[in-house]
């Protein structure tokens, strides 16, 4: 789809753990963080999944930061072996890594008894150099932002917390508008050749048809994104004019 | 994580669609996928998801196709002009694509009266040369496998129907093995070193520690993999033993 609009500020999400892939974990971040940033005006342009492997998180941090404005991250910044994101994050960039002061502190606020704030805990104060902290008002131990890279949590709480606590810092554009179409009971087949017709006729318009199959038949929805308001309001009433006029052919 | 086990049959996932993206469909289908790969001894290794875009689609099918067994891609294969994942792959592959007769076939049972089977109806016959359908038990418009990819609906129902009917066409290899030990109340910061120590010890086992938030507490549960069950149990004695003496430690 080429629809070309000035200003956009564009993500990626990589999802890093063996649990997401091997299926014991349902991952609940992509969704959510899809829908999150549509709404604040930051289109989510690629999404990837790997493991907790230092290759795989370093290729795919460069692909994705390089073209990108900003890469989002999800999972293992936690204290245990398989916790590696933040040293893959600062080899991925080429800078240095060590424990930071602000997050050694923030620890500190948890784990009150120096002998609980153990080597492994304080692995989770290693940050990149030149990282801004993210705050985690749930366990303490931060997420970061380093470059135009967003290091959070995997687990959905902490994840959403340090989403909410990162935007004041994020660039964002203007948010696309959508309206949904039901298609009234008829099959996308019908509306098919139709609905081309008018996705050609409206480039700044990006129009899409979605089955959804209840177990029984299919219920379809046409989308229709754009930024621009006025764009979307011709494109809805061609839509919906097209869908009236097959519904009564089809009487 | 480096275990090197032989006979390892890979797997990468391709989701394709703006509605995944854009936060307005959650996608429902990665999950399953990794869960029946995994069950069936296939490792999934990577998933991405993108945009129905050309350029983009046809650069994740080749980067992924190269370095798995197995490409899986869910979505974009209805009869609207926003489903271009057919000709996309027969591009990527570098062959042609044209009505397939059989396809052709299938969709007849579905729509018996000719008018019916109109241009766009037949775009879901388009299939790439050198393809193998897959039977589509719900909607009849089949899947298909060309090459080592293979290509399903996105709608949930009629991709785990599709996945059922291609598997015979699959090698697999062992299925992994695991078990699951729950810390007992233990943080992860309390096992972590532990945890580290064992999995050095354990090359041929994969080790995770997965924290769940319940809104209140951290429940751990730390899951241990490997294709070797005796592997398998050495290691699971020996995370039993180190969470058994941390916890009367900790009493």
């Amino acid at each position: 789809m080429t629809n070309d609009i000035q200003d956009k500020v564009t993500a990626a999400l990589l999802v890093i753990g063996d649990e997401i892939l091997s299926g014991r974990t349902k991952d609940k971040n992509i969704g959510y963080i899809a829908e999150y940033l549509t709404a604040i005006g930051i289109d989510l342009r690629e999404v990837r999944v790997v493991s907790d492997d230092e290759g795989a998180i370093i290729e795919a941090v460069n692909a994705l930061r390089a073209r990108n404005s900003y890469l989002f991250t999800t999972g293992g910044i936690g204290p245990t072996h398989d916790d590696i994101t933040a040293d893959c994050i600062a080899k991925a960039l080429g800078v240095g890594i060590s424990h930071d002061p602000r997050a050694v502190a923030m620890l500190k606020e948890r784990y009150a008894n120096p002998e609980d704030l153990n080597e492994a805990r304080l692995r989770m104060a290693r940050i990149p150099d030149g990282a801004d902290l993210i705050e985690n008002p749930i366990s303490k131990a931060p997420g970061f932002m380093v470059a135009n890279v967003i290091v959070m949590a995997g687990v959905p709480a902490i994840m959403q917390a340090m989403l909410e606590g990162v935007t004041p810092k994020l660039k964002t554009g203007k948010t696309i508008s959508s309206v949904s179409i039901d298609s009234g009971g008829l099959p996308e087949g019908a509306y098919a050749t139709g609905l081309g017709e008018v996705q050609k006729a409206h480039p700044g318009v990006i129009i899409g048809s979605y089955p959804h199959f209840d177990g029984q038949r299919f219920i379809n929805q046409i989308v229709l994104r754009s930024r621009d308001e006025a764009l979307l309001d011709q494109a809805k009433t061609a839509v919906a004019a097209l869908i009236t006029q097959l519904k009564s052919a089809n009487l």
